[in-house]
């Protein structure tokens, strides 16, 4: 008896679970690989951010979701190379041999080589970056209700998110009602009039992969809500007390999230002409490596075209990648071939707080409560776990009857930290 | 119009908050000083670290308590020193003027002096050491699973409990549970005969607060669930590798919890005669500062005496004591007299995991289910906030019908740790 082949899956982010649980009734060992031991369901991020949901409620253990699959095991390790000739994905932990491997590495905050931005400001793309925009910003209330200076004041109570795409327009929203709705009965020494949100995108109009007329509809509920715009100017530099704007412009504000771009990450050594636009990896048809059919890439590390267009970092795309690429392998071992990828588009939405949401769904484009509602239907659909999607709901339910927003704590995780984070975290981190 | 009295309250625990709850309809400006800007509902603290339940369910924003009483503000900041002459508490943020002051500062691990003990355990009473200990306890299953060596694979999953008090038994008990029930199917490479629980207490019997009869079914029950108890004999030293016992015995373990003491901690400069036992600070029969009638000290700070005995660091103590310095002071301010201070004991309880519990309520001694279920209601009764009530709820009726742990996550709250807790937290940490 020969063993079976061994499929190494680099991410469990959705795409990695997604071409996980299209093997697991194929006759293949799959090993998941990735730094945390949880998988992250990204879109919410910003909830977390904002103090709505518990880290918990958006993030599952990978050995939870796969532990019914015998045929997949989980490694939790740091992938620092992959070596294509020996097929071996070189880990911190251990060497893995492969025979096909899975590249879902996702995307990491781009800052355009921006190093006072990157200094200055927090992204929004992992758990404990949103744990650390939920404990500063709480924080800059803290110091502002002691703060004599009516400047130094304005200033911790500015908001600042660059990049208006999906992730700043719905942590602006967020952020917007949680300052409106939520704070207030907190802290009664703080003046709102001084608490403000800006949003900066430097296209002319924001959530511009939608259409126009959705952008105007959500800029509106944006303002609504008390979140001020400024388009056609992008950021010429982040400094400790706010954004200078190519235009001359000055922000003053203690909290800069920048949501402004992301880039590929692979451990692939591919270079140059290899490479796309925002790092990623430029991709066969199948969605495999130039050259190498056992290696495949999916989700925002691939570059994958359909009808002349790159396809987008979503994920939806991901999802259907990762789907691929497990049956693509299902079939080759028993010696069939494959179609190339098709994406779907099953439509993207966007939510801009309580009970607003725009969706583009093929030729229909909804908005408003409707929009909201779809979009709440859609992200329960997704969320990996029983467990998740209850609470979730609780949470939700929560905050749409109660205008509360249950995460408030200003926490450290690791006992060596906790003395810094008691003074104040943004100082440590910077 | 004169200004009210002001009350200044050091500590947001169980006393301070009950203090500032009998002040809340007093004609006095109360401010409430903690480093952190949460209630902590410590007797849960061991279910935070055991997986149970998320950090937010056993923690609640202090402002968020005590927002609907106007006379009641709240400063996050750390209390560094009181000038009792001039009555002024000097704290990282601001000094602050009292009339009256509440000192319920708590107490803090006690290591007896023992630095490796400090440096290679962990302790079990704030919350940044709850959410350490899960990540590593999980960490440890992680690297259990890639390790050959048996010693070493034997080593790390060990978990190594030191003094069976309250704390230290239900953590073992749950620990037991997380071993037995949950963890075993996520962790398929690891054989489960090599993991085990040591409960390690320098006294004749565990729990030994309670009547000798409780302590052996707790014994009893505790070992059933797997834990190993070893009695009459202290810890002589702790090394990375685990415990030398005073016998001469090792116990090789890679985690070991430290539950053996605590002992009390205050910005007040009082030391020698003026202190009982565990640092504890000596009170009049109306839980003031001798020679200071101004200066309450409550809870496990103080070492206030009744019927001959110094009343035990419990939080019904602490609560009642709070109590009571609320009411002397509004009594005081009409220029009323009071009776000193009597604790009224409503009964001592611990629970040794799903379905069993010990509790003691006078002269009646219950265990095994009722205790337990007499046990969840207490708690649910103390436990502060509806959202906390509910949530706990949730997840121990999840935990009583699914035997899972919802909460496995190995996280890092603040961006800069993130890096080293990828490698090994336990490493950074020591």
């Amino acid at each position: 008896m020969t063993r079976p082949a061994h499929v190494v899956i680099v991410g469990a982010g959705f795409g990695g679970l997604a071409a996980a649980r299209a093997l697991r009734h194929v006759d293949v060992d799959v090993t998941i690989v990735d730094r945390n031991n949880y998988h992250l369901f990204q879109p919410l991020l910003y909830q977390v951010a904002s103090g709505l949901l518990d880290p918990s409620a958006i993030a599952s253990p990978v050995r939870t979701i796969v532990r019914r699959s015998r045929n997949i095991d989980v490694l939790r390790a740091e992938v620092s190379a992959v070596d294509l000739g020996r097929r071996r994905v070189i880990t911190s932990a251990a060497t893995l041999d492969y025979d096909y491997l899975v590249v879902a590495t996702g995307s990491v905050t781009d800052y355009f080589n921006n190093d006072d931005a990157r200094r200055h400001s927090t992204g929004l793309k992992d758990l404990s970056e949103a744990i650390a925009l939920r404990s500063h910003l709480l924080n800059c209330f803290e110091r502002a209700s002691l703060v004599a200076d009516a400047e130094a004041r304005e200033r911790l109570l500015t908001f600042a998110v660059v990049g208006a795409g999906p992730t700043g327009v719905e942590y602006s929203g967020a952020l917007a009602e949680l300052i409106k709705h939520v704070l207030p009965k907190d802290y009664r020494r703080v003046d709102f009039g001084d608490v403000s949100v800006v949003l900066i995108e430097a296209g002319d109009r924001i959530l511009a992969t939608f259409a126009p007329r959705l952008s105007r509809l959500a800029a509106r509920s944006l303002r609504q809500k008390g979140v001020r715009i400024i388009l056609g100017t992008s950021v010429r530099g982040i400094d400790d007390h706010g954004i200078t704007l190519d235009n001359g412009d000055r922000v003053e504000a203690e909290t800069v999230v920048w949501t402004a771009g992301v880039r590929a990450t692979t451990p692939l050594d591919v270079q140059g002409d290899a490479l796309a636009r925002a790092g990623r990896v430029k991709v066969t048809p199948e969605l495999t490596l130039a050259g190498h059919p056992e290696v495949f890439v999916i989700g925002d590390a691939a570059a994958s075209e359909q009808a002349g267009a790159v396809l987008p970092m979503l994920a939806p795309v991901a999802i259907q990648g990762g789907r691929y690429a497990g049956k693509v392998i299902a079939a080759r071992l028993k010696g069939a071939g494959s179609a190339p990828f098709h994406y779907h588009d099953k439509g993207t939405m966007a939510t801009i707080g309580r009970g607003a949401a725009v969706a583009q769904i093929g030729p229909l484009k909804i908005n408003g409560l409707i929009g909201w509602f779809i979009w709440i239907f859609i992200h329960l659909l997704y969320l990996v776990g029983f467990r998740n999607r209850a609470l979730a709901i609780w949470s939700w339910a929560w905050n749409y009857f109660f205008w509360d927003r249950p995460v408030r704590l200003i926490v450290a995780a690791s006992a060596d930290i906790a003395s810094n984070a008691r003074e104040d975290p943004r100082a440590a981190r910077r």
